[in-house]
């Protein structure tokens, strides 16, 4: 086995010391890169970019080549798995996605088969092993999926949605058919992490996008329970280290406290929380990942300095910080700004892990 | 002077003892009522709805015929201000708002006008006129405005958006430029309200929509800043009452203690935030407004019950309760259900009013 020659961001997720802080970049294989635009026109669409594990393989590297970061992300889509439940996904040219089977009722619900990930979503599982080789150590890859409450979100609504009409009258007036999408989602959820880990992931994301929508007492019942059982049933274990597992859910800032206790080593932050104030309410149970606005990177580099600047300093001193934004970045971003921020966090986050 | 019959409202936004808890309903004159569809159509636009006072009075009182809610609020839209600017508003069939003329430059905030209230949004004051003269006393009329924050996103970005990328741009890249234009928005959105309640508004909101889309840091600078100086400046006693103010900030749930110290009388809470502990934190600076999800309309009676049971029990017992959505109701709800939350209010909230 390949020894890890960079292992900043799986010390910094355990809250172990490092030299500097770690930062990697949500959607940093994206469409803000021209080398991705070029890959994308190649693969004919976003889904065919998915699937072949050559190309997400080429993607993923891709922002590794032009920065320093500290971590590369499996390029895939959180909507795989529901695809791989039987319910037809597709992207629409400058659309959102869209699924041919919603789920709309308890019949929907009933016929959903878990899928088994080596063989219903053996492109990811190949990229991820691609990926691995590929990287031969320089920095470890990160896997990640959907928030059973978030793939439902979709799932019900069809596609990405403004109102949640549909989802939410789920909840409201057929909770208990709810409960077994999210059961049978969960399960999925929790084998194709485990899948990921077992051909190479070293550390893995829970995306709860959606998680935020939700009334606090809805997101414990209906989101939070369901990541809690998805991180105990990981295989936190691989390769002889661990293997740290983050939580992120968009608008989620008032709920901090008990995702920490959920089992989990790292919660992320959007850009709404103030770090300091979220290190003081659970650093000393997990590590924290972000949170800078994404769209600072708007801002001229001197700006954006002092905004990363701001951000090291309201975590402080010690490990256990993970710099990224607070979602992904944006399309229309200049990629010289990223390289801005990126050895911005480099060099001005070292003074705070001196011994 | 025709004295006020239903003043639930006022006294409860001002912590005054009530009989039961009052309840107005964000967009209650809307699309989900098939006689606001019918007045819309033969007003041919949305635009022409809003500046014809006649409309805007007829559409304003539909609600109140069908359900015994204790307030109407004035049928208009926050853009009307930026309109008066010279921005040249208008909706697209089944789209946002559009600005003709966006704000884009130093150029285009230096030549904004503040608009004269009676003379540029005069349509606006006498909707509030004829709705007074046809209330006749039966529950007092609302007044509104947009946050300066709130309508300087769509300023810049020349109508909704997703990512926010312009006057996110100004932000970090010209914040004094952006300080600019807020300024001028405040002085047109303070001689707005102070003329709403020259024409009979008796209790007055400001909707800060966006607000919950910035830093914590940048939510003090950009956006409560404005509204603070709009709450100092508003003239709060019309007809020997107070004119209550509210404050809502959509997904500001984690700055109510210093939205409380801005002096306004209320604050909207929108559904992601648990009333009882808001009311732990600022209940005694203020009276709070909210705060069901919208979407527990979807669900059955029996459901809805519950769900207003659960709010009117979170907050307790006692008055400073105003019982409303988190957010506008969706076009997609049938009245009948409105009717059944409207009747739960009051019949579940009489026990807390008790002595």
């Amino acid at each position: 086995m390949i020894p890890l020659r960079n292992d900043r961001l799986l010390r910094a997720l355990l809250r172990q010391p490092v030299d500097a802080t770690p930062i990697w970049i949500m959607r940093q294989a994206g469409r803000y890169l021209p080398e991705y635009r070029a890959t994308r026109a190649r693969a004919g669409s976003f889904m065919k970019l998915c699937q072949t594990p050559e190309l997400a393989c080429e993607v993923t590297l891709q922002p590794l080549e032009r920065f320093p970061l500290d971590a590369a992300i499996l390029f895939s889509d959180i909507l795989t798995v529901p695809d791989a439940m039987g319910l037809g996904l597709s992207f629409a040219e400058g659309e959102g996605p869209r699924f041919a089977h919603p789920v709309r009722c308890a019949n929907d619900v009933e016929k959903l088969p878990v899928p088994d990930p080596e063989q219903d979503l053996g492109y990811v599982m190949e990229a991820v092993r691609m990926i691995r080789r590929e990287l031969a150590g320089r920095v470890p890859l990160i896997g990640f999926a959907g928030s059973p409450w978030t793939l439902a979100t979709y799932m019900v609504e069809g596609g990405a949605s403004k109102e949640y009409a549909r989802i939410k009258g789920l909840l409201y007036g057929q909770p208990a058919l709810l409960h077994r999408l999210l059961e049978v989602t969960a399960r999925g959820v929790t084998a194709y992490l485990n899948a990921q880990i077992a051909a190479g992931a070293q550390a893995v994301m829970l995306f709860d996008t959606w998680g935020g929508i939700l009334t606090p007492q809805d997101y414990q019942e209906f989101s939070l329970r369901y990541m809690r059982n998805i991180v105990a049933e990981l295989q936190r274990e691989s390769e002889g280290r661990t293997v740290p597992v983050i939580l992120f859910t968009k608008g989620g800032g008032a709920w901090l406290e008990t995702m920490a206790e959920t089992g989990c080593d790292a919660l992320g932050l959007d850009w709404t929380v103030n770090i300091r104030e979220a290190k003081n309410r659970v650093g000393r149970q997990v590590a924290l990942q972000g949170n800078l606005d994404p769209c600072a990177l708007y801002a001229p580099a001197s700006r954006i300095r002092q905004e990363v600047a701001t951000v090291l300093a309201g975590f402080g001193p010690g490990s256990g910080h993970v710099f990224n934004l607070g979602h992904g970045i944006h399309p229309q971003i200049d990629p010289e700004q990223v390289r801005v921020m990126v050895d911005a966090v480099h060099e001005l986050s070292a003074p705070y892990h001196d011994e």
